[in-house]
């Protein structure tokens, strides 16, 4: 019997959106420097996104319930740690955890997983997957790669 | 034989998109009175927007191009009217067709079709469609209505 | 000066999503006449779809606002009217407004234009769309259209 | 009583796609006026689309179905009319009806809706629009604009 | 040279679509309970859902044909194991696979994984995915994960 | 602390379009086979899609710039190395790379991921994701995946 020992994993994603400002300026670079290499996203009076934000937990559902974990805490969970937080916000000015990053999509994204995991417990946080816009897209994952490139043991992807 | 005096009207759409920030806010409001109506959006620090614009051209295609207009001379027409103008840049202090007026969707759409109006030299612009989210978007036409609710005469739709 | 007598009309549009169950059955028709004129939808034990919903109110923007109306008003009404109505629901049984009619796409249309109309005072009520799925949808316009084809008088489109 | 003598007008829109290849050539413009005016669309390999059309009907729905008319019939009629004779074809070579013509977006849309129209039997056909891809697309409607610009009596738009 | 061992993986994935009814209700649970815990998904008239259904199958590319399966058989696979099954049904009395369990997003895409895996016989299903909407989605996939959260021996991801 | 030794992987994508022609056809099959096993995709005088393109970069973000890779270099290699070389063309006669393949969505998602990862200088290409369509898209990715099933050392997913 093929995979006898196995059974499948389930991961449930929620989308939420969120709508920010920021623009892209390091201090340590010179006027120019910070021209060249993040363009019209220097501009200091900022720009804006529609954010597409979605969360991926891992788990096994509930027999009871069938679901992996308790999706309208979920909601309240990313209303209070991501939408409270970034939206109709200044990404630059407004939110501490990113207090000294460029508010890229990959920070972004970054910040929205460590203001995250504390707070799933039914399940484990897999992945979040941050749209900029509908051509641009980040994710951060737990895969713990370590410095020889391998999987870190007990890492799922 | 049925619509033997019609022939068929042809309206062409192309879609363009910018990204922008901004915020409302009325001078002549006080404090609470732009809190009151206009709630998050009334954050100084501004937020922003990934902006969908739809602009359509009414008209007969070329016999010989099977096109009602020049869809490179649109796209540039679009690049240099509108996404020059507003893309990566923040709508209450960088868009000088703006200036005293609320950033509403439906005020950047009247904008912008005024701005592409007298460029459009082939066809006729027929609709703008300004989408600030997928949940959210004004139209603006030229249709004219005057004070008693008629179409005025000569008004397309 | 070209179309001195006119200003651009502006309409805005507000998406809102529910979810319900629905059949069609015309208890007038037979046992066969019900499976053949409407298939697979006459299943008694009902199916469903994620409708989504656009609503169009055509008016010209405040001077000191910048908005055709209160977007918050709007979500109000249509949570109101429209999602604490129909969301969750199983349209057959638990939508007193579509008593004794078959719940098509193009009914479901009509009884919502016909509940948000009276309910908009700043600007008017253009179109209801609605969306079953993404392949099919229904609009319903205040067109008036007459007997005799033509449009009412005073019709907007 | 407001609109006391009108009654909501209803239209229905089935969305069908395909997948054509085509390229643009004038055989009266000489080599360098076809690569000028057609850019890269002028390629004698042919390039290709996912052509999106809709399809509107524009009636009052029968009230003992509820319906506009017979959508399984109308898909029948799609299925014939367009996408056995468009669809996995090269539209220079495979549609008789684009003989002679440039396969743009706004003829091919022309081109549906003739073939269309003497086909819909229950309301009238109302809009034919063709997405060649999600940022152009042609609406081709019954309009009826006459050479002074004015409706046609008895159009509908 | 980098990779020199290792050749590219392919997966391909499938869309279809299908519409259904639903409601969550545990017999074990007291009523109040599931009102608590299912909300408005409790409400046992049911409501429903357009699924989205994306079904991912890795293999090598046949040289000969250039494809990891056939996509006609696995149409056909999707219809039959799927579609038939479940489009246009009432999810809790209609699916004898989903008996005696809460049909939630997570456990319907775990029926439709057991239902398709022995159907796969050129190349290995990955994953499938089913959308209850835009904002949640439920993944299935043959990780294995083991009591002590390892990936199993030989399991792909 | 839970993952004490993991530091978060990052992985940005960026969306491209082109649209080309193509069809199937295997020269080592008979005139019936190719009908067989290729169908409409047979015709020899070729059909076309919109082809979406998603390239996923796998790193970790520069602290001075946020960034795993810069995306406006990331651009110009898809423009250089996808765009310029397959968009408005024929698949089968224009681009080398495909010559002697069958171009499947399979075989093409390959074909770049191996034009684009010698490209890629900072971070690592983790996977291509071809949409030849909404309904059918292929992932190509380096998972080296080994005749034992296992996972060949080193390698990512």
């Amino acid at each position: 019997m093929k995979n006898a020992h196995m059974k499948p994993m389930i991961r449930i994603t929620r989308k939420v959106e969120f709508s920010a400002a920021h623009f892209y300026h390091n201090p340590r670079f010179s006027a120019e420097e910070n021209r060249r290499i993040f363009g019209k996203c220097n501009n200091p009076h900022g720009h804006g996104h529609n954010y597409v934000l979605e969360v991926t937990i891992a788990g096994e559902p509930d027999p009871e319930t069938g679901m992996v974990l308790d999706l309208k805490e979920l909601k309240d969970i990313l209303q209070r740690e991501v939408v409270d937080r970034m939206d109709h916000r200044h990404l630059n000015y407004e939110v501490p955890e990113l207090a000294g990053k460029i508010p890229t999509c990959e920070n972004i994204a970054s910040v929205i997983f460590e203001l995250l995991e504390p707070r799933i417990t039914q399940g484990k946080l897999y992945r979040v997957r941050l749209y900029e816009s509908a051509d641009l897209f980040a994710d951060c994952t737990a895969d713990g790669i370590g410095s020889n490139g391998k999987d870190a043991p007990g890492s799922i992807k």
